[in-house]
């Protein structure tokens, strides 16, 4: 994803920074960026627990302070703890992620900005960013790591530009079934409960009808799954015979 | 969160379980179901992985087969890739978390099920799902840990029935600051860059007021803010006159 970045700042454990980037690479997005990581770069740790992200992303690019590792960007968020003291937007993930898509596609670039496991990120680098994206979690056990919290706002960016649609009816081979295949299965499965007498009342038939009807009509039957449903009536149809 | 449950079935790695309790509980899901455990339960590594879930939330449910873990449940989803040869909703973390408050709210029991992390779901365990969730992720690098995939669909539950705005001005001790004191400020500012001599051209003059006004108006300032922003015109009219 173009002009999307991750930036670390202090990372301690090169595990997190591994799982960072894993996750940040499933969401497509492959600028890592990382401010005085604690225990050096490369790290081992962190190549290990990549899954092999490293191998498929650009090199991580470096840098001694914050300031020059957010200097091309033109909107910076800062994932941290709701701030009272600070005048600042602060946004779910989801919102901050649309918003930078929407930056994104006219030409800004984005830096997702994301502090040590210890401290956090310092105020003097928050009063920087923009706005800060606060995850809503559960107030009696809060506490995400760091390679969760870039986890969940990869996944929001990649969900902002992603077309897939919300629900759909994978059906295979098959196709969805016209009404009219319907109403030909109901014609012979209400002929056949007749001749086995199921409508016992007729002023309730109806009513058993309807309920019938609805049960297959509410269901998304495909073509392949109304030929079962025919084989199934013709089966118990032989059961009956033969049984009797 | 009443009536909504993980379910785990034939988990390998202690530590995937752990870090799935960890996941839930921070979003407030605490009925964690596990189908078949490879390595036994209790278990250690996932304890240690969980951050101390295990002691906030209830026991973990232990069943050795699917049908028995879902049995109370009216709604499952069966997290999995996209299949080709069921017929069956496939929908996004997003929609099926945004369902399954709809219908816990009206009474029913949800189940959100995971297979194990090498063959995941059985298509004999599938099959009793309601629907699928698949996470829509980078196809060249689309593999999600256990972990991840819990974290990412308990984060859309969590979400769906969570009414933190989407963006909030947080402003600490102070106000938003009503446009009278934006005015006071502008009629102050503008009367002393007219001392300064700053608006040399005479037909420029209501451009460049727009412009500053447009500047101060747009930033969402509080009343501290325009207190400080009062205090650097009074600092640099004192330079000034200094420095003459």
């Amino acid at each position: 994803m173009k002009n999307i970045a991750i930036i670390l700042v202090n990372p301690q454990m090169g595990e997190n920074i591994g799982a960072a980037a894993r996750a940040m690479l499933n969401f497509g997005i492959t600028d890592l960026r990382i401010v005085n990581p604690r225990d050096g770069w490369p790290n081992e740790r962190a190549t290990s627990m990549s899954a092999g992200a490293f191998e498929v992303m650009p090199e991580p690019q470096l840098f001694e302070g914050f300031e020059d590792a957010i200097a091309d960007c033109h909107t910076t968020s800062a994932t941290t703890a709701r701030l009272r003291y600070m005048s600042k937007p602060v946004m779910t993930p989801t919102a901050a992620a649309t918003d930078a898509i929407e930056r994104q596609r006219s030409g800004e670039s984005i830096g997702f900005v994301f502090g040590g496991e210890r401290n956090g990120l310092d105020n003097e680098d928050i009063v920087l960013c923009k706005n800060i994206i606060n995850i809503p979690t559960n107030p009696d056990f809060s506490s995400l790591n760091l390679g969760q919290a870039v986890l969940l706002v990869a996944h929001e960016v990649h969900k902002a530009q992603d077309s897939t649609p919300p629900r759909e009816m994978l059906m295979g081979e098959s196709q969805p079934v016209p009404q009219a295949r319907l109403h030909e299965f109901f014609e012979r499965l209400e002929g056949e409960l007749d001749k086995g007498r199921f409508f016992r009342a007729e002023d309730l038939k109806p009513t058993m009808i309807r309920n019938i009807r609805n049960i297959f009509t509410r269901n998304e039957l495909n073509e392949q799954e109304v030929k079962t449903l025919h084989g199934i009536i013709s089966a118990l149809i032989g059961n009956k015979t033969n049984g009797q």
